[in-house]
């Protein structure tokens, strides 16, 4: 056997905390599988508090930044967290003394990811983040090296667990969002401030690394699309049921002639299709290959064990002498993206409004809806209660998402529509 | 860039065949992927006749031996087929002469897996398979390196695309086993001989190098319970559904204290079970890590297609320098398995009965239950047609697989049964 390969940890939270133990009860196991020894020589935290585990032969650094600077680790565990400050400055730290890094931080690489990468490629160490992406499941092993035979136009996924619970609850259950949002930060599965999650970035965050290492292009966060799940309600869910979809968060990056779109926003998903019974905290991405085909990856998306597994994989890679590109193929080869212009998506659309049910109210937003070249798929109005306000349901068939916002405007502006309409793409995948 | 990497194929079926355009078609994209060019140096296939691309610069070998023998490759692809004779010889002299081999041979492994690794280790070169399982599903490397971190104690999947189209189309059309496989052989779905397919021995052999990469055991293809789905008839489908189960013929490998329980046969599965959603010619493998938890890799188990992504995935990985165990851990460190004795199978099940419709019928076969301490969980008689052979459904609680074949011999024996009983394990995962 070569030299132990020798690791450092910085962030002791959940993930620090598990990777740690995973690693120790599992030094024998490790080994076999790497032909190497592993050893955790250093650590950092924001405090020195007594942890539950065997700390004694690892040296404790206050300053996480000092521990990249200074210890002797061959691989550094980036498991702060976090776009910019200490986290950052650990990797580039690390990178620069030519050390190894494994991170689980996706805002991190959402925002720095292709810079780093290069800066990793010119100190030829690995810079892995399996673990930022959907958790515990195997996805950029899956598309880098599992499905490298493969051209990709579409990847797409259920990339926030978070997320995922409240919806498949509020189907469950037929209650409200706040409601259910309550009960998910009870359980744990939502943050005391649940905006990354639910407002959708967190998911966006890991589109845009899903995005890069699919096509081969630059990270590109800042053209994603963005819309979270508050304004989706008990009624939507109904809704979507009795039309034969599924409201499912998704990130979905394609590849089109017009350059790449990326977004995330609540989808309305045929109940057929695979994803749509993707429930509870589960994440998933499914990905189009030129020769695969459709291949879907499922499993844990968050949690300190599915996190941990992630990172202990990166590090198996290591120990087995694996350091491939970061997204893919070499940093400087990736290609700059074209963000695909808003004008030229393309889709269908479901509205919810609520309106004053008298005749002539139809015919008003149909004729809103012929001026913009729209078709009408379907249109629900259940309640008859004349005089009072009941909900009006259409469905549209595909149009490009500008006539649509110009739609909703103008529709908005009716005096018979009596609440702030809500749209929900309808996907086809 | 180092060396090209030279490649040399046998056998020039559909997969051969896609698996020499994807890699000429691919040569940039593999290049800057792997760092390494690559080239097909020879070819050898049971006739020379022409084929639909450009072989001016491979030599030609009538004989593959003579192929593995002679030619001047770094790699080569067993796409030949069969447990024994040529392919076998194929790859036992590639590795003697050093070479690297990429098969898609699941017969040749499940026979010879254990023994064929250890020459592979000796010679320093890799034996990858990740074709031989679930198609371009990249399961292999999911299980040995995604999820290297995690031991496992349960592994399963639909490993037969051929047998889940009979089964979705036996259940979406009603339709019975004979007519749907008559359909699939016209469709391409299924072979003119479809006994590999139909009786389980292919998913079989899937299933044992499942079961040893996921545990370390050395592969044990003999221990493998093997049962197909010609016995499915409509009906049972019919009371699956009505159960709120799927038939589905899953290959399951779990690791129990009375040591490992490999099984290839129908199973109803819980409509709510991600499984049971896979439909069509579709593969799925799902796996329990004591870390990650649950995950679920689903695609293309077959065709010319995935399965050419998947042998150049191991190109990629062999390019790239990423040679790893065969099973996961060195071959001469798999364990021996022990085999879960018969007597040890627990499990519920499902009787479908043709049975004379008169008084004491159920009092009959109820007793002859209690005499083999197996409840009853549901009995089902929809038909009432006294005197005449009408369908009696049973589901029973958890039981002891043996006692569940003698209740069945003493059943089957009853003057009112008047068929043969039809047994279907309902399987919990």
């Amino acid at each position: 056997m070569s030299e132990p390969l020798k690791i450092a940890i910085a962030g002791l939270g959940t993930v620090g905390t598990g990777t740690v133990k995973l690693i120790q009860d599992n030094l024998n196991v490790l080994a076999q599988r790497t032909g190497r020894e592993m050893s955790i020589v250093a650590v950092s935290a924001r405090s020195r508090k007594n942890r539950d585990f065997d700390m004694s032969d690892m040296t404790y650094y206050d300053n996480a930044v000092d521990m990249a600077e200074n210890c002797d680790a061959d691989v550094m565990m980036e498991l702060i967290g976090g776009s910019e400050g200490i986290a950052k400055e650990v990797v580039e730290v690390s990178i620069a003394k030519g050390r190894h890094v494994i991170t689980a931080n996706k805002a991190l690489l959402a925002h720095h990811g292709t810079e780093l990468a290069k800066l990793a490629e010119e100190s030829g160490v690995a810079l892995a983040y399996e673990a930022a992406v959907a958790g515990g499941i195997p996805v950029i092993k899956g598309l880098r090296e599992g499905l490298a035979a493969n051209s990709f136009d579409l990847v797409y996924g259920i990339l926030n667990g978070t997320c995922n619970f409240i919806l498949t609850n509020m189907r469950e259950t037929g209650r409200d969002f706040e409601e259910v949002l309550f009960e998910a930060q009870e359980l744990g599965y939502a943050e005391a401030d649940p905006s990354f999650d639910v407002d959708g970035v967190d998911a966006a965050h890991k589109l845009s690394l899903l995005s890069s290492v699919s096509f081969g292009t630059e990270v590109d966060f800042d053209a994603v699309y963005i819309e979270g799940i508050r304004n989706i309600s008990a009624l939507d869910i109904v809704n979507a049921e009795e039309l034969g979809y599924r409201i499912k968060l998704l990130g979905i990056a394609r590849k089109t002639e017009h350059g790449i779109d990326q977004r995330v926003h609540p989808c309305m998903v045929a109940k057929d299709q695979p994803i749509a019974s993707v429930e509870g905290v589960l994440n998933a991405v499914v990905c189009n290959g030129n020769h695969v085909g459709t291949t879907m990856f499922e499993g844990a998306g968050a949690g300190g064990g599915p996190t941990a597994s992630a990172v202990v994989a990166d590090l198996v890679d290591i120990a087995r002498g694996t350091i491939l590109p970061t997204f893919g193929v070499p940093a400087k080869a990736l290609e700059k993206p074209i963000a695909q212009p808003v004008e030229k998506r393309e889709g269908s659309y479901y509205l919810r409004l609520q309106v004053e049910d008298r005749p002539g109210v139809i015919a008003d937003i149909s004729n809103i809806l012929k001026d913009e070249d729209i078709s009408v798929k379907s249109l629900i109005q259940h309640e008859s209660n004349p005089g009072k306000s009941v909900p009006l349901v259409i469905t549209t068939q595909a149009t490009v998402e500008t006539a649509m916002g110009r739609s909703l405007e103008k529709i908005s502006q009716l005096d018979c529509v009596l609440e702030k309409p809500n749209m929900i793409r309808i996907v086809s995948l």
